[in-house]
């Protein structure tokens, strides 16, 4: 069947069938499916996906001339059929021309309905239907449909007047009429004259009558509209391939506008918002297929049951219900018990959930598509473990139909979708960490603390965060920033937390001295309440109302499944007790990464850490880290603790110091009266730590390196800590991991201290532990060298995004500045700091691996970078044969499914 | 031989010869070598290199184990060539033991002479000589030798006292002794019982009389030597493996202290100062091997010419010098005679300029040593194609006798030596540009400006420069810099210009506010003279005077030949056709990077170029690049006739924005009024370009990517510069460079813009030229995926100093924070800014070149980054197989000395 271009379908026949979606895309494939599976389907044909290309390549004419003979075949086939003829004057054929990609892009291209009409035509159909005023209503919707789309009459914006709608509402006018439904044939008559005209006038040429002609101009239209504005920016979002094209569909019309026994709708097989296995939607009589969607008439309920619903939450009693908004399974029950039968065996058929359209003419039930549902999250889980149980599905299959990203919006709360409705918009940042948040604006971290002991909810907005805000990040509901990315300080800490975030909302300027953020020329002070969806990125004026998240048992079951097929290990990236609590609640295997940094600022460390660091020399520094020393061991002892018999893989300190000193004057003063020294000696030692690439500067192990007594110290806290615990029965299995190693003389250095420091505990305390010392690789240089690095490292975990940052040449602060230009211009497919860039930093990654286990086989290797947590980038791990991945606690769920998700696309 | 330990050598004969340096040393070798060719050598034998390592494997104990049995062997041999016997009370051998490295490493580890000395043995000695003072003295001086080197007693600081001086200043106090040479034999033997009880008062155990135990003492003391603190900071200087070893050369004694018939002293076979081919050297009558060069005596010269040229320079009229300070040609002629013969044979035999010991024991010549010499970067020159034009060497060995990094010094002006001796330091920062400059101190560049326009010379001192201090770069004599390292933009730049440049400065304090610098407590005001010597870092307070360096017509030859072995050819990074001029003049090629930013800082320019920053929209950009366009034209013209013929490599623009605009608020005032908008717009603007880590930030191809008017503009002036060069007769290769590629999107999203904006500008013209373009590869990934970049560039050009930056996660401007520290630790072996760091970096450079071929076979590969003028980096490009690297103009010569050696090496 090589260079076949046209595929017919019709009475149970068909030329392709439901697993050709690559070539006859999905609606092609699954109405040749139908027909071989006995369902009423008008008969058609299917233009392929490869057609498309051609167009693109060689354009329409050549295009036309190559597949005419195919269609005329095609178009035969459906005219014996149906007993009537495309373009006959007496019995004339009518088709609809739609598309049809190879993944769902509902309403991004474009139809075009009675395809066939024209004023002779129209005459033969109102002859042959005895309806006129039907006739000429389709012929007029049909001029009205073929002009915008093919013709180019769509008025280029919103804004601008439809010249067809314009034509209406001056007829309306002149005859004093309401309502298009009162609209006589004699009016649409008119109509059809006028918006020839009309074409006539905007484009110079008649409105085409010759119906061939007007199939050439609909099947190319169809392909032209894969590229245009909407479809491009949904296969952005989507991650649809441009390459993949569209096919076109031409069907023989089926009208649900022929009266009062027939009608058209859409519907599903499950419930898309619940997963709740009940059958429902909507329809419309007397109607033809947009109307459903265009909202004009108020659709009606298909079941009973659902009628009845419906009628309840609109306050409507049953009386009323009954007589203006009956089920269709009470005005036509034939059609109803057909159509309920078709979607049972549709569903069961395709085990899925499905959507479908019909339509029913003069009684007779038609089915024009068929579908996998698009569905909530929530309805996403409950389907799939609901089909399961009804052995519809395996358990693989019930893992592969959950999206690991639509678990997300299990785990924050939302907006209720009713207050949403009526919410004001004023702006719009980057969706940096999921949920919804309502609160009253502070400005200042230790102003959301006070307010939060008030009992106040606030969203903390700033310029930027960083760790100084912590506390108040921790106490607020929401958090927003003009400047960072996906990746910012505030992004990351948010997805952390679980809490809702929006950053980088660059239309926000804001005022520290005046306390207020001036957003479209309207000013908002402290204490005004916002609202925040994290989901979106779209920031609101005013309250909101939100609800919490249901964690049904559906949900915890699944994550069951996940782990019986995945090889990854998921762990979270967790810094204190409370958070890995909640990460070992969303089964987490272990800790990844925990930074000890993060313990620093709390309470009255924070003035041990800044003595540490502006000390003069070593012995000054050994004197702070010595009060440093039991706070830090408790800290380990209570997370050792939390996390008993799982890995906790515990970084050194990491970031440059300068993020720990204070940088406004008061605060330095304050400083240097606690320290007893002179303010102008703090003043010039902060500025001494002030680097111009803090990303690439004095951090990382290189601080462990320069200032070894700090490596000390902690690897001190951390083998105390872990004896601490064993000693009262616990079980610590603890990893020791160097930040920025960039080649091994560094890691070696560091691995002698900290098996030095550790045999000195052992010694003192007679008695041993098991420990494993490690490194990150997250510097370029570590992954090329990695075979030279694994001598000293008993494991890797990949810093993806210090390596991203490296790698790419992208600091994660600043690349808000060009990101949104790139993708706009297809520069990068995604942000790489939110999706691992595989074909670089990738390609890293998997040399590292490749190149550690020649040094060592079974070295361990882990990701514990934000893209752990991301869907393909969790793939991506699975593929690179690494051993974890570790994230979020928040993610956690999210990386079990991708895990084993990977896992069984992998087929083991 | 294999496991042989030990090598004879004396009387014409020897286990060894002189290409065994690794196992011998060079002494060792050298030794072996010269008595072959029957040169008088006092016989000996070396313990090799192997030994040393078994040393630091086993310990002493079992190394003399291993190799006592060879060692008596040899010693017996040693004594039936000498006719005295080891440890005989009779007739005594005594020794002297020497280390000998690989690698000559003058004075770093320790000699032992006299050995075999004792009580009895001293007498014997006193009696055979005649001469009782010089036996004990002999004494003394082993035991104090000895007791330094083996036993531990030399002071730990040079503040200590030496017990063995304090021991000599007692007795000379209380004999009312003035000089050493007046303590009489009596007072010696004094000297040896008090020394002995010294050692025994310290060590706890009596001098060894043993001569055997006294020898394994003293070799093992060598070998431990190897470990020494100044050892090992000699080979990290000088790059010299620690794993080498030492060999221990343990030779009879000859006496140069017998008597007025005999002397000691080390010449040259030509002068190391100049190259000049006159035999030169220093002796001491009745003295030992290292009174020569202690400096307790005045040495005399060995020729009569040298000496009457010393006595000239002294001020010592020729009556004095002959009888004071009289030749040994003067007054031993027949031993002098026979030194001259050797020292020509030597040198004919070695091939190169020899640097001698000798001694002469009662009129009887023995050479102690043979070794190349160390000489000065135009003594080697001169030497190299003088031995050339004599053909004692061909051409290729001409080529490999000169170091390119020496090369250095010709290319430069320097300080008088005389006057420098002089000088007063005051402190120490980076060798960050050489040369030598005097000037007075400024710390703004405007300043800098208007001072040379009134004729001043000027030191520039700022805390780090910015390009906004070009100008005053451009006219001051050197430039001072608080911060930043080897590769700042100081230092850089300063290179670029062949400027002194002293960075990184750590202990001056500047205040620009009181327009001092402080360092060590004293304060420098504006204006006062300073003196920096770039090749040192040394900074002296005062005026130093300088010579300008000799371009003698040997450079310009041994240029010549370089060109005739090197397979790399070599460009210049130069932006202005001055710069330009400077490069062909130095040979290079073609420029292979001009930094078109360099140009927007002059005069108006950058008026326009900050409007254009700081326009709202594309079109407000447009008007001002058409502002720029006619400028960067004729900046392209200039540099396009000056290169006539030579490849020209334009960069795009490069740097982030917020490099061009105002940092102070009055400049931006004025810019407000200039622009004619409100200065708070242009604070909020500037402002927002400001980022965390500019080097990763908004730059390089990311500006035209985002602002594709830029890349038009300075296409279209490169391309209609090119053009009007070429209608004036001119002939133009012109290769448009993408900066900070990192994917092949983004290099090819510029490349369409330059090709559509180079056919406008044909179109225009009617006419068309060639032009190529190509990318940078400085971003890792791009490194990675070079094989998809390579489809879009018809050159990749290493940006080796941001690659460097982005795969070590090294800023250049920050690292001086820790790289002293890991240089010190040995966990960096060099800066990666001066030396490419080949196991790193290098690996990417090497995957990329591969990768980018695998895609176009002939892809041009070049190198612009610093590393272009590293000797060791360029041997590296040569072996990646690069094109050609690229440096400062006042670099190339040292780039085509060691593209050269690079290719000869290889054995090409």
């Amino acid at each position: 069947m090589e260079g076949k271009r046209v595929y017919t379908f019709g009475n149970k026949c068909a030329e392709g069938n439901g697993k050709m979606k690559e070539l006859l895309g999905g609606k092609g494939a699954n109405l040749a499916e139908m027909n071989l599976i006995g369902i009423p389907v008008p008969p058609g044909f299917t233009i392929t996906t490869e057609v498309c290309a051609e167009f693109y390549k060689h354009g329409m004419t050549e295009t036309i001339a190559i597949m005419r003979n195919e269609v005329e075949r095609a178009m035969a086939y459906v005219e014996k059929l149906i007993g009537k003829k495309f373009g006959d004057e007496k019995n004339p054929l009518l088709v609809s021309v739609r598309s049809g990609a190879r993944a769902s892009m509902p309403g991004m291209m474009d139809t075009i309905l009675n395809l066939g009409l024209n004023d002779k035509t129209v005459v033969s159909i109102a002859d042959l239907s005895g309806n006129e005023r039907f006739a000429w209503d389709s012929y007029r919707r049909f001029i009205q449909m073929y002009g915008d789309v093919v013709l180019g009459m769509k008025p280029e914006s919103k804004e601008d007047h439809d010249p067809f709608e314009e034509i209406i509402d001056n007829l309306k006018e002149r005859k004093n009429i309401k309502l298009d439904t009162d609209l006589k044939a004699e009016d649409l008559k008119e109509l059809a004259v006028e918006f020839k005209n009309a074409v006539k006038a905007k484009t110079g040429k008649e409105f085409p009558s010759d119906p061939w002609e007007q199939l050439w101009g609909a099947v190319c239209a169809v392909f032209s509209s894969w590229m245009n504005e909407r479809a491009v920016l949904y296969r952005k979002l989507n991650n649809i391939p441009a390459e993949w094209g569209t096919a076109v569909n031409v069907q023989a019309m089926v009208f649900g506008n022929m009266g009062t026994n027939s009608a058209t709708g859409v519907a599903f097989t499950r419930d898309a918002g619940t997963g709740e296995n009940v059958f429902n939607g909507e329809y419309l009589v007397n109607a033809q297929g947009e109307d459903v969607v265009a909202g004009i008439r108020t659709p009606q309920q298909i079941t009973m049951q659902g009628s009845r619903r419906w009628a309840e939450l609109q306050c409507i009693k049953e009386e009323e219900r009954a007589r203006k908004y009956p089920s269709l399974e009470e005005v036509m029950p034939a059609a109803y018990k057909e159509l309920f039968e078709i979607q049972e065996h549709l569903e069961e058929y395709f085990s899925d959930m499905q959507d479908i359209e019909f339509t029913i003419q003069e009684g007779k039930l038609w089915m024009l598509q068929t579908r996998s549902g698009k569905r909530t999250g929530a309805a996403m889980v409950k389907i799939a473990m609901d089909m399961l149980r009804e052995k519809q599905i395996d358990e693989k299959t019930a893992v592969m139909r959950c999206e690991p990203q639509k678990l997300d919006e299990l785990l924050h709360p939302v907006f209720d979708p009713a207050a949403l409705k009526k919410a004001d918009m004023i702006a719009k940042g980057l969706p940096a960490s999921p949920g919804a948040a309502t609160g009253q604006i502070v400005f200042f971290a230790d102003d959301a603390e006070k307010w939060a002991a008030e009992g106040k909810n606030t969203i903390l907005v700033r310029v930027e965060t960083s760790p100084e805000d912590l506390k108040g990040m921790t106490v607020a509901r929401g958090i927003l920033t003009a400047r960072g990315g996906m990746t910012s300080h505030a992004a990351v800490v948010a997805r952390g937390m679980g809490k809702c975030c929006v950053s980088g909302a660059g239309e926000i300027v804001i005022s520290y001295k005046d306390r207020t953020m001036t957003v479209g020329g309207k000013i908002y002070k402290e204490g005004d309440w916002i609202s925040l969806n994290g989901s979106t990125g779209l920031i609101y004026t005013g309250k909101i109302a939100t609800k919490d998240p249901e964690m049904t048992g559906d949900f915890a079951e699944l994550m069951k499944l996940t782990d019986k097929y995945a090889h990854l290990k998921v762990r979270a990236n967790a810094d204190v007790p409370r958070d890995a609590e909640v990460a070992m609640g969303f089964g987490a295997q272990g800790i990844g990464l925990c930074r000890t940094e993060h313990m620093f600022f709390e309470g009255d460390r924070i003035k041990a850490v800044r003595e540490m660091i502006l000390a003069d020399d070593e012995e000054g520094r050994r004197k702070a880290l010595a009060k440093l020393l039991p706070i830090q061991r408790g800290d380990f002892e209570g997370l050792f603790k939390t996390m008993n018999g799982y890995p906790v893989t515990v970084r050194l300190l990491d970031p440059p110091l300068h993020e720990f000193v204070p940088h406004f004057e008061a605060e330095m003063r304050e400083m240097a009266e606690d320290m007893g020294v002179s303010f102008e000696k703090i003043k010039t030692r902060i500025e001494s730590l002030s680097e111009t690439n803090p990303m690439l500067g004095h951090r990382g192990c290189r601080l462990g390196n320069t200032y070894p007594e700090i490596t000390e110290m902690q690897t001190c806290a951390i083998i105390e800590a872990a004896m601490n615990v064993e000693a009262k029965g616990g079980e610590v299995h603890v990893e020791i991991m160097v930040p920025l190693v960039g080649n091994n003389k560094e890691l070696k250095y560091q691995k002698d201290i900290i098996d030095k420091t550790a045999a000195e505990v052992f010694a003192e305390r007679n008695r041993i532990i098991k420990y494993q010392v490690g490194t990150m690789i997250e510097v370029p240089r570590a992954a090329v060298t990695a075979d030279e690095i694994a001598e000293y490292a008993e494991f890797f975990s990949f810093g993806t995004n210090d390596l991203t940052q490296m790698t790419l040449g992208f600091s994660r602060d600043d690349v808000a500045k060009f990101l949104p230009v790139y993708l706009e211009k297809g520069l990068l497919k995604h942000d790489p700091f939110e999706v691992l860039d595989v074909d670089g930093v990738g390609q890293l990654v998997r040399e590292a691996v490749f190149k550690g286990r020649t040094t060592k086989e079974h070295l361990k290797c882990g990701i514990c970078g934000e893209h752990g947590g991301e869907p393909s980038s969790v793939e991506f791990c699975h593929y690179a044969g690494l051993n974890y991945v570790s994230c979020s606690p928040f993610r956690v769920p999210i990386a079990r499914l991708a895990a084993a998700r990977a896992a069984i696309k992998q087929g083991i």
